[in-house]
């Protein structure tokens, strides 16, 4: 891939602008973990395995600058730093999983000196990065021979090189299959509000040379209905004991309209995105972001002054219209509460 | 209401420019047939029976633009009129019911002299126009007791007084339903690429005082799945012989969402938009307009220069997914088939 999502370099997080982009190609850079956090607030990085990655980025960040003489006082100032960094997002549980494990290597190596401390928190948060990249090659190795020689696949959002460490859930997915050799295409919906998809997956898609067809998020259905997908694979940012799956708004919908039109619809994600200790999709909190991002575009006035506006950022597609979750460790199917402890246990 | 989507005035056709709301209320003077095309083309009017309104005024528009010594080469040039205004939308039924209206009344006056043709056409263009904020409030009387007291409704696009002649026929329903005293909400979806909801729906309902929420298209399903919705009403372009009707982009994947979430899902429309030659939807004719719609907002580009689109504009909603078909003539449940075809007769 010829850009990079984010990266440590120089003790500072260098991240690309996705705010920015399909216009310019920027890269941010951060020394401070506040600036991190509000990286991922203004979604500048955004994808569930990315902010995971950011967060514990971050968390290093905030190591480095934390001046203290005993491990207790450091603790408790790492501890605001996780705080800081925690109440970003609420939906993506990879931000909580990064910032956890960060956490615990900070706390078994407590009787080592701070330098140290920081040293391998830095160490944690690019091993975390680099695994991250390793996991999506191997999402995409399990994924490929779900996408058949010759088929459309759907994908929402972006599940990207630009939502992970580099080369994607969901379109690792379809990365791997194309790199099979297999002739392929993606149709993209646009996923307003953000436009991830119009903005993000055209665009990283585009620069793989996979041929890809930017739709409005409306125009699924139709596609769907008129034999023209063939497969469904999207991402995800919290997945439930129970396989109810946390997504982008949008992502029920098209899992909806798969099943109706009995097409597969498969997620694509690394099992630091499942969180057992929630049952079902009930329970996953979905954020609600603020009301400009449906009512202005680009800082465009789109709607009449003063519209009452929802915006909910996420929706949750219950199990049943899955066909399979593809991980780092197998596609799980059919009995998701066994299967996904088991692919956690192993 | 406090606008007036076309009216006939001064032998110039008046109309609201729609791609101009919610930002400015302008209103256009035609007093060229072509003018009138180019309008419906370019969506400065829009919406089925405003379309059908539209057409008829623009023939009457071309009929008084005629130079002709005899009946004969006045119909040739009047074929040509109303050719150029057929050409400019596929989809929507009413604007070639509307031109074959028009055409029979030249045809059956043709023993009279040209300019008593030229006036009769203006009367009988004005009095479709009549017709038709007629049928929209008797449409509203019919589909009000469908809404229960408490209810929130979502509906898709603008079927709403700017896409008929006033009141509307989807939005007609609900505005019946709220005069009834009845304490109902509206959902609106923002109706991608061209954000009917966004820049219409929700300016009418505001500006009626009718409470209305706005949301993209995408949101729709989990606003349904999380009971916040209780019942759907859209318009249509056109209504087959077996009750599968054409309607804006998105409108397919609403239905099926419906189903899916138990929620009763009508269809609001005059028998104008019935297509009885029409055996079902499969072979209603969808238009596919410029990919600029989806690649760029009011002139901002957010896509990645150069990416293929598609741009359906309609899709067709089988009749399985329609609660019933709500017209000025009653609502039409159950067998389609032989109910429409019932209905036209009568």
């Amino acid at each position: 891939m010829s850009f990079r999502t984010i990266e440590w370099r120089d003790n500072k997080v260098v991240m690309l602008d996705q705010t920015r982009l399909p216009e310019e190609e920027v890269y941010n850079e951060y020394d401070d973990f506040r600036g991190v956090a509000e990286a991922i607030k203004g979604m500048i990085i955004r994808g569930a395995p990315a902010i995971g990655v950011a967060a514990a980025m971050g968390v290093a960040l905030g190591a480095r600058g934390i001046i203290a003489d005993t491990y207790e006082s450091f603790h408790r100032q790492l501890d605001n730093v996780c705080e800081t960094l925690g109440r970003t997002r609420p939906t993506a549980v990879n931000l909580f999983w990064a910032i956890e494990r960060m956490k615990r290597v900070a706390e078994s190596n407590r009787d080592r000196d701070l330098q140290f401390i920081r040293e391998i928190l830095k160490a944690e948060a690019i091993r975390i990065e680099e695994e991250d990249l390793e996991i999506c090659r191997t999402i995409g190795r399990y994924g490929a021979p779900l996408i058949r020689e010759g088929s459309t696949v759907l994908t929402h959002c972006n599940a990207g090189g630009l939502a992970t460490a580099g080369y994607g859930t969901a379109l690792g997915v379809i990365r791997a299959a194309y790199e099979a050799g297999k002739n392929i295409q993606v149709f993209a919906d646009e996923t307003r509000p953000c436009l991830q998809g119009a903005r993000l997956t055209a665009w990283e898609l585009m620069k793989d040379g996979i041929p890809v067809t930017l739709i409005s998020d409306n125009m699924a259905g139709y596609f769907m209905k008129s034999g023209a997908i063939n497969v469904c694979v999207v991402g995800a940012d919290r997945i439930a004991a129970n396989g109810d799956t946390a997504n982008k708004i949008g992502t029920y919908s098209v899992a909806v309209l798969a099943k109706e039109n009995k097409i597969p619809f498969y997620v694509a994600a690394p099992v630091s995105t499942f969180d057992l200790s929630i049952r079902n999709g009930d329970d996953i909190p979905i954020e609600e972001r603020h009301v400009s991002e449906v009512t202005h575009l680009r800082g465009h006035s789109i709607a009449p002054e003063g519209v009452k506006v929802r915006n909910p950022a996420f929706d949750v597609t219950p199990a049943k219209y899955i066909a399979g979750i593809i991980t780092e460790k197998g596609v799980v199917r059919g009995d998701y509460e066994r299967e996904l402890k088991a692919l956690v246990g192993r």
